[in-house]
């Protein structure tokens, strides 16, 4: 890995953007160890969180400019799709990180604009210092953050992303957390360790099994349109519920609370 | 009715939770006394508003220890429904106090957790101490809230939601009213009576017909998911629109505004 | 023009609801000037942002009792369709502003009410005085907020919506900025001008076609309702991607930014 820095701690896998020089943009090779990393943690049954951060001070200040001159130079060429595909290849990442089985834990600083600030949103959890600086200056630039926007949405609700991708405006920790595009401030840089800290105490807490099953039932909540859609919602949850209860996540929840001890969770 | 007391207080019909040992944990006898409760205060012409409240200092704790354990031995002797049923049972309730055409207030002290919190997720007017405790535990317990997740996302937002949801964390009144949860905060229990109150003399205020109206246009408001389903909705507002305003109440409230007296909702 | 005073002010379409007396409530002569209005606007290439905002020290306080009354003449005379058609008519109205692809800042001040309040929530950007009084009197008049509310769900989410809705309650500047309903809040009406001239400044540094392409994503994210959808528009999203990268604006914001000086759009 040329992009990245990784270390495995406990249930957590930490991947660190590691370009700090380019404020951690994320070039397609970044995109691509990004992914490679996920499914690796994915697969590894002890892992429950992933956790996301950047080197040098910076969280992640958007898209590559070599992959911007690249994709230039290959259309150019001739090569119509390579615009198409450098874009879509960033949703593909932001698709694959939100339905990811891990609780994403996101710590922001410093600059988070455009591509960074789409990562931020697919965050189960994001901690942010107070002056971290929130951007989508992508319009500024003549373009659309086109892979960004549904993200942004899902996350921050129509009205402040409007607000936001619209004039370009650069908001800090204290906005993004009225706004919930952070879930937790801290003061500086030194406070996210330990903060994060507390954070995976919370997660160790939890079934993996159970917390997987919820992710997926809150991101297909998002999507519901109809009565119909709910009530099948709803009997899928009562399905993923019944086989919870009875697998061996449920029966050691069920006699860690009658015993008064903490659950282990050796499923 | 064995785990409620109810009074009804003009307009409004006054439900509490009554099995203080057990923090109102809902059991399934409470689901069917709720539902019970829910179906004949609809019928009652002369009610507008259903509020929720908790006895002995708690709102609800969450699920009923002995209805799982229930559960659990009719799946042991061959029902292999028997979890599926209990928890879907609990959905059904969310979606019958969700849909209501009356205005559901809830009272939140002490403990809101699981199920507790599901029901905090449909009132239409939540009003809660300071001190109240919110906390979405399940996964601690190695469960998925599956019946609660859908609410809690059309309430909360997704951001919200995952947070809350994948870390079992407990937020306070401060937290549950900056994200929605909450709408009205008060210093104590006491406060809470009264600040009931000035709520109904606001929905007092309001046309019965012209509530309910309301209410499903919001719902269903919450499902579009096409420029063609809010053409048909807007279609839908606008017929509504034109039957209240030509029935009794949009006579009434006409004439009350011309002659500048409080309108008497007495169609 | 008889119920607006318009002005051009560089790249932005000032609009005044002029009705002061009446708190410009909307008439449907008003509804015919401003989607006139709209129309000329977005035909003008050198527009990139357009200005609501009342005169006479209130934004908009609902609809006009005139319009109600010859509504209710004409329902008397036999035309069924008059209530139906006066009231869809607001809601195309709200429509058409809300998929304009110019920016929408609204100035908010005095009586935001009923469908004052709709046109509040259309705004890209919304500046509110803090002591503006936004609410939701529909239901108080015995008629449902019909054509506003699928705009109210979109902007506040369901449950500030339940909640304003169901009690007509009023809220000021400062609960309207914590709920999303405005973005930026300032002291007086005078501090309106100046926060609009920073406002159309950030507009300013904006790509014109990059803002209409971003809007269009951001209101399609808010109706995706299936992971199949998520796709369809992240694809859509890197075709636009793709064209405006390749296009003039692309090719302008590319230049200006290695070249360190602001873009110029000329497009």
């Amino acid at each position: 890995m040329q992009t990245l820095v990784t270390e495995t701690r406990g249930i957590a896998q930490l991947i660190t953007l590691n370009k700090p020089r380019q404020h951690n943009a994320i070039s397609l090779q970044m995109v691509d160890e990004l992914l490679r990393q996920l499914d690796e943690a994915e697969r590894d049954p002890a892992l429950r969180a992933l956790v996301l951060r950047g080197a040098g001070g910076n969280f992640c200040a958007g898209g590559d400019i070599g992959d911007m001159l690249a994709a230039r130079q290959s259309a150019a060429d001739g090569d119509s799709h390579a615009f198409f595909q450098l874009n879509r290849r960033f949703g593909e990442l932001l698709q694959k990180f939100n339905h990811s089985r891990l609780v994403v834990i996101a710590l922001l600083e410093g600059a988070v604009m455009g591509g960074g600030f789409g990562l931020a949103c697919i965050a189960d959890i994001a901690i942010a210092t107070a002056d971290t600086k929130f951007s989508l200056p992508e319009t500024r630039l003549g373009l659309p953050p086109a892979q960004i926007a549904p993200f942004v949405v899902a996350r921050l609700g129509l009205s402040q992303a409007r607000r936001l991708a619209l004039s370009g405006a650069t908001i800090g920790g204290h906005q993004a957390l009225e706004i919930g595009l952070a879930h937790q401030l801290v003061e500086d840089a030194e406070m996210l360790e330990e903060t994060l800290e507390k954070q995976l105490q919370s997660v160790r807490a939890c079934a993996p099994g159970a917390l997987a099953a919820t992710k997926q039932l809150l991101l297909a909540s998002a999507q519901v349109s109809s009565d119909e859609d709910l009530n099948q919602l709803l009997d899928r949850g009562a399905a993923v519920f019944s086989d919870a209860i009875q697998g061996c996540e449920g029966l050691e929840g069920a006699r860690a609370f009658l015993e008064k001890r903490a659950a282990e969770w050796q499923c």
